[in-house]
């Protein structure tokens, strides 16, 4: 019967496995705990104490411990806390019978000391993999590749093939693409799985195989490698050094980690934040996350309000015009966000291309123009209709008109501009290009109301 | 040799394509237009002025043009102008010929008219299967699974099985997941193509398969479907209905389009916009699509300024509060953006359960309050330096501490209410959020600064 598998069907599966662990029942949990799914089997280890964690690391080896840890996603400090636990030779093996680029991963972000430990008491060959992968920036596809991949040369016969990929199929991260090379390590051709099943057994790989790669080279940034392997719904991509030779694939689950972690960021970079925090972090923990982007915004806020103070005589005069300030600074604020939103999209996606810049400038001009000029008007006559005076309504409607405009083509510049700098531009956060808006178009709209301030009194 | 594309190569190839197709060389276009991956042939027809994709008809078959068809993602007005273009009949057995998922996703988009011209002439057995598809709701399991999978009971062995996965290879999505049923057809267990391939070929399906199955129900949630792949590393998962019956499976590919999808949806609305337009986009149709979230945004304003001009004498009396509006109103929306971000994201990646609401709620009011009595501290020492006036510090300071507890409260309790109510949360979006602070945050302000008025004179 079909095991369909509820939350609460799981928690019950939890308990009994905890059980037979505190017990000392090594064989019978041994036998429960293959049972799990390896993510399960993480879910699992990470719900327990430490002195129950330690008895698993006696139950199991650090082969099978390393099946399941492929699949954590931890931060930094909580690996930290798992090693600081566990042998370290027993979490040096465990590292190397990791999938490469996952142990790279987790190894990129230990102390120097505990890299330098790890990679010395593992297994030499692992090491040596390990230490290669480790050369890579970590968003390059260099950094997400991994070395357990199966090729074959085009000399081999489908059914040649077929007993090489049996052989591998345990050790290499897919083995639903086979990958071709030439005697000198150069990436030739590539089939799929499906094709070879297909195929009849005594063909030639050469024959078969497609010829016509797209691949990625070490140096290639993750974000243009998971948009091209979405774009032609790839499951593996082969990478390529800068002499063509085959040095490793990037796999389809690589790739929705990496969309999960870009979009995430973008995401919380538009919120102001560095991170979203998750639900468990502490009060304490949230807010020294968030302090450093609410203080620079405290100080640029403060700009703001000097440059306000300099019109302070003009308030004074005319106080209805402090009623005007948040919807003018506000609406500024939500056009150069959605400007600010596409150009950082549309960068990340690689779909603005250094042709279509000005022209996504232009477009956002006259989006801001139009935008700018609607909202105008409905300001225009609501302050003309609700507050009798009509020179009150052109003003206000005249500095949102303007502010929505620049504020529309600053949103659209300061991204393009960053990209070019080569900054990432989701870095140009939100909260930050609405305070720099404030300043401009209250600036614009006091300037305005000084200039016709006669006919205001 | 490894045929490495570059996009500069790839431009020349589309243009000695093209010069093919107008010349009318059909054997050679054809030749060449296969040696291209589906992506790019679908990319080399969308660049296509109409008088040439008619030409295309005519060289390639409905069921050709089906292989690509299935990588194209495109707008509901440009399937409608290809449609147009499109003999019925032609476009009919293409739509039919496509994977039935990727199928069901145009037609929900058409008229209905189209739909029932396109079902009419459609071949039968087709026209049914997608009818069934057309029955579930477009974001759950059951809008997105296609229902072209290799099934085999647990009766066959692995030499039998191996011989029907042959033949079914053409005519299904993914080939590397078998999915084993019983002679009811309910889903009994899995098996990997990669433990079909190691296995033994005398050895019998059920002997072998995985019977703990973690499937979906038709009726779930698209993005929990994504969150579940993608923590287990799933390159498919079946989809059963209520009597657990197999009847569809969801692969990576799909998976990944979600992802893309929901990310993209919650980042617009972050943005205050219904979609991040395509940098393509005229002013005019930008402008059309961001007008709707700007004007609702311009009446917001104006509850402001009407809220705002109650204290007209107030500020009359004391200008220099006016300068303070801003960072008051910035600040609070900063900081219920970033709780906002938090509420959004944990409810949609399910981190957050019923249980943790409350938790999370008193977390962003503890974190709210911290950030709110530092950044309150930070103005009132710039202020009683700056102004020479403790008193306005002390009043700007502390509304700003009010401010930012509330603001950050409110960011979180407004999407735990709409998800309660079964709302998507993201519709909360930024900018609303953002001029609801506003108001309150104002409020706050002025009133402290009319208790204290008879101080600041």
């Amino acid at each position: 019967m079909a095991d369909v598998i509820e939350k609460t069907e799981m928690e019950l599966e939890y308990e009994a496995l905890l059980a037979r662990l505190r017990e000392g029942e090594m064989d019978a949990f041994r036998e429960a705990f293959f049972d799990l799914h390896t993510y399960e089997q993480s879910e699992f280890y990470l719900e327990l104490e430490e002195e129950d964690r330690q008895k698993m690391y006696h139950f199991l080896s650090p082969e099978e411990v390393a099946e399941f840890f492929d699949s954590l996603e931890l931060e930094p400090e909580e690996y930290d806390a798992l090693f600081e636990e566990m042998d370290a030779r027993y979490a040096a093996s465990m590292l190397g019978a990791m999938q490469y680029d996952n142990a790279v991963d987790i190894l990129n972000e230990v102390t120097k000391e505990k890299l330098t430990s790890f990679l010395t008491l593992m297994d030499r060959a692992d090491a040596q993999e390990i230490r290669k992968l480790m050369n890579y920036e970590e968003d390059t596809a260099g950094g997400i590749m991994t070395t357990e991949f199966v090729s074959v040369t085009s000399l081999m016969t489908v059914r040649e093939a077929m007993r090489h990929l049996k052989q591998m199929a345990l050790d290499s991260e897919t083995i639903y693409y086979v990958f071709v090379v030439d005697p000198d390590r150069k990436l030739a051709g590539i089939l799929s799985l499906r094709e070879l099943i297909i195929a009849d057994d005594d063909a030639y790989i050469g024959d078969i195989m497609v010829e016509r790669v797209v691949s990625a080279r070490v140096s290639d940034d993750q974000e243009e490698v998971a948009q091209i392997m979405r774009d032609y719904d790839f499951l593996a991509m082969p990478v390529v050094d800068y002499q063509d030779h085959l040095v490793g694939i990037i796999t389809a689950d690589d790739i929705m980690d990496v969309m999960a972690e870009e979009a995430h960021e973008d995401y919380s970079r538009l919120a102001g934040m560095s991170e979203i925090e998750p639900a468990s972090d502490s009060s304490f923990s949230t807010a020294k996350k968030r302090l450093p982007w609410l203080i620079g915004l405290t100080f640029m806020g403060m700009i703001t309000a000097a440059m306000l103070t300099t019109f302070e005589d003009t308030l004074a005069q005319v106080a209805v015009l402090g009623a005007f300030i948040p919807i003018i600074g506000g609406m500024a604020g939500n056009s150069g966000t959605q400007s600010l939103a596409v150009a950082v999209r549309g960068i990340a996606t690689g779909e603005i291309k250094d042709t279509s810049k000005i022209k996504l400038a232009l477009r956002e001009m006259g989006s801001g123009l139009i935008t700018g000029l609607v909202c105008g008007l409905i300001i225009f006559g609501i302050i003309t209709l609700l507050y009798d005076s009509s020179i009150l309504g052109i003003i206000v409607g005249v500095s949102l008109l303007i502010a929505m405009t620049l504020a529309t083509l600053l949103g659209t510049l300061i991204p393009l501009l960053m990209s070019r700098l080569n900054i990432d531009p989701a870095v140009a956060s939100g909260p930050f290009i609405t305070t720099a808006n404030d300043i401009i178009s209250l600036l614009v709209y006091f300037s305005l109301a000084n200039a016709f301030m006669s006919y205001l009194l």
